[in-house]
């Protein structure tokens, strides 16, 4: 079941101060005023981005990693009583600390909506307020990116898209989680190595201009790396994007040792050059070399040369797909819900909590899903829960490992289940219906009562 | 000189499969065609995003820590040969590979411009090949945040700016890498405890809305926490930021054990709640207590509470500077400029690159800088050269060693020469004068006429 790369687990070792100073304020905090009862955190999202008609869940298999190796090292300890902050008796309790609560998540592919639980945390209150920043950070950065990249997919029309953005990212830790999440999301391949050895995500690559520059004749370049790699893929616009496709034409008649598969553009108008470089090739009998699109392309973008039927049978992405450009942060929240057996929440104004552990259950037919509830987790309705138990008492359940080809094929099939309207790129009108129910309304409301008194 | 935090050296070790697959195979077809020549790469931003007056140069320590660190070990050569791209000759050309080449590059916050080399590589041709994945990855992720957050200093006209990002950044090395560029950048200091362990950068932090929460009581969560830690900040907008302020002063009054020292505004209209919050505050006698506000601020925002005196004392940022919102990305190349002693560069549409080895010169006087002059390396001009020699043979140089306090005092002073129109937010007309001397001009174009006789 389990069987994503060598070294995907324990990835998340020695990460315990990875945390906002305030999380280990108030934990001291906690143990000195004795307040170790369960609490239950949510991780939600409070508004999509304008230009997403869905979330794509990922990363939980990250966050139940860091959950399980979750503990302070003895290097940690000694930093901490370097802060004046903590005295010797907390650093004892933190020494002894591990994650011992339950995990509730929905699987990693899964589309969501505002409001819809992520994840949610049951566990003692220090446990879970420790785990808010590496939680946060980790399923921000690969929903945000999964999100991103189901869109790129879509607009792309069933033509393979692939990520060449790890230099454009931002730093290393989100350049291979993107790599996992693109695949869950149904890019093609990657062109990361370490994410390719880590994660088992297919890896792809051709060559740069820098190849090209450094041989004195294109031609000669193009050759020697044919030689090198049959089947590969040429960059023929270093110079001049159409010559160095007669180039690549006249090497393939000359030479019967030569076996490339695709030419790829990298700049200028790509919708014409695609086109003459079409006609070139198909004129010298060349029909099954496949032209692959490169350079600055976004979904947009994207979506306008299929719209526009050029012939490009592959596009390769980097930047704007790599930090999602028109939408790198999300409005996510991990909130206190529940303490001690009561429903918790804030009054800040705009920002509206739902108190007690949840359920969101998603209703369709063979045709598709329509619309989701979300409930109190004990409440059953005739709907499909999307929410499991993922980790209980710290360790991991079976629902809580992630095959990332599994996860793959989830994806595709949740995301094809959803309303044709929220796969365009624009704003879907009307968005996905979700509602809340009259259970979980009437406790929401009987928590703010509370609320409202005991201030 | 290197005195930054105890982990922080051989930080990017085992990351030579960070690399782009195309990089390997053209490693080996370099290899194979006996092209180990010397390279120059040169790596600059094409255009500035609209959004920002000058780049800080972020991210030199990363790269020469990875530079020195740079082997395969036993485990990437056996992922390696699985991949049936990959001859066993090759790989254990890969093996014996470390970086033995020069770099030449602008210290850690350097104000920069289009066009301008953050740094250049002179080695080897495939040692510099290899490594342009990682070296865009981290010089671009640590200059897009540092110039970011010299925006946000300012907009903040002297008050100090928090880091609360980590939750929101896209993965943990940006987060980590973040906090170190927002400290050159002037960030007074990061919640992040990870990056204060690594990098020494200050810390800090106060509670949490969940805190206030899990007590049934408000006021008994403020005693508790100012109890525990003298001096804390107190946040007040959980259910009603001026019930929260007045619960404070009661507090104080009660209490002469209570020592608080500032409360954290951080929903709703914070102009119109922090000046009522100060006359509460003021009325009762407690005009020490310093107002800070976070929630959803950039620069644009900080500012106009600047300039409308709204008194706040201090802003916690978190989303917008932790992913550069408003520009998330660079338009940065990494680009091969010379081979074997002769100029190289590629002719595609829109994307020139300056050939050779070069320097940056600022010129200034007593009154700040006024304009640069790109030279070929070897040229002598009045200016002073931005670009240093900081790895020789593989080795780090002293100018190599960022200490980061002294790159933030560097950059301060740096920034505090540029001419005042590019501090603010607004785009600089004109923006900063960048030329090209006579001779590098000259020999662009020769290498231009050698390239179009080339091919």
């Amino acid at each position: 079941m389990h069987t994503h790369g060598t070294d995907a687990r324990a990835e998340h070792r020695e990460l315990a101060l990875f945390t906002d100073l305030y999380e280990l304020t108030m934990l001291r905090a906690y143990y000195e005023e004795g307040m170790t009862g369960t609490a239950v955190f949510s991780l939600f999202v409070r508004r999509l981005p304008e230009q997403r008609n869905f979330l794509l869940a990922c990363g939980l298999d990250s966050v139940l990693d860091y959950l399980e190796n979750l503990r302070f090292s003895e290097a940690d300890l000694e930093y901490l009583a370097t802060l004046d902050r903590f005295p010797a008796d907390f650093l004892e309790r933190l020494r002894a600390l591990r994650f011992t609560g339950n995990v509730y998540a929905v699987p990693e592919g899964t589309p969501l909506f505002a409001d819809e639980p992520i994840l949610e945390l049951e566990a003692p209150l220090p446990e879970a307020q420790l785990a808010e920043t590496f939680i946060m950070n980790q399923i921000t950065v690969q929903t945000v990116l999964a999100s991103k990249a189901a869109r790129m997919v879509a607009a792309a029309g069933g033509r393979p898209v692939v990520d060449f953005g790890a230099r454009r990212m931002h730093g290393l830790d989100a350049a291979l989680k993107a790599a996992r999440a693109f695949h869950i999301a149904g890019i093609a391949s990657t062109s990361n190595v370490l994410a390719g050895r880590r994660y088992g995500v297919p890896l792809s690559g051709t060559m740069a201009h820098s190849y090209v520059q450094a041989h004195d004749d294109e031609s000669a370049a193009f050759r020697n790396f044919a030689r090198l790699y049959p089947g590969t893929v040429v960059l023929v616009d270093t110079y001049d994007t159409l010559a160095g496709v007669r180039r690549v034409i006249d090497l393939i008649k000359a030479g019967p040792d030569i076996d490339i598969s695709a030419v790829r553009l990298d700049s200028g108008d790509l919708a014409s050059l695609a086109r003459e470089s079409r006609r070139l090739l198909d004129t010298a009998g060349l029909s099954h070399i496949r032209i692959l699109a490169s350079g600055g392309l976004d979904e947009q973008r994207i979506a306008a040369l299929v719209a526009e039927d050029v012939p490009i049978d592959g596009f390769g992405v980097g930047t704007s797909m790599g930090v999602s450009a028109d939408a790198p942060d999300l409005d996510i929240a991990y909130k206190l819900c529940e303490y001690a057996g009561s429903g918790r929440l804030k009054l800040s104004a705009g920002k509206p909590i739902l108190p007690g552990r949840k359920q969101v259950y998603r209703f369709g037919g063979d045709s598709g899903d329509e619309r989701d509830l979300i409930t109190l987790a004990d409440e059953q309705a005739p709907g499909r829960p999307l929410l499991q138990p993922v980790m209980r008492n710290g360790t991991r359940l079976p629902a809580g490992e992630t095959d990332i080809n599994e996860a793959r094929d989830y994806a595709a099939g949740q995301i094809a289940r959803l309303p044709p309207r929220l796969l365009d790129l624009a704003a879907a009108d009307p968005p996905y219906p979700v509602a809340i129910s009259d259970a979980l309304g009437a406790y929401q409301e009987q928590v703010r009562e509370a609320v409202h008194e005991r201030r």
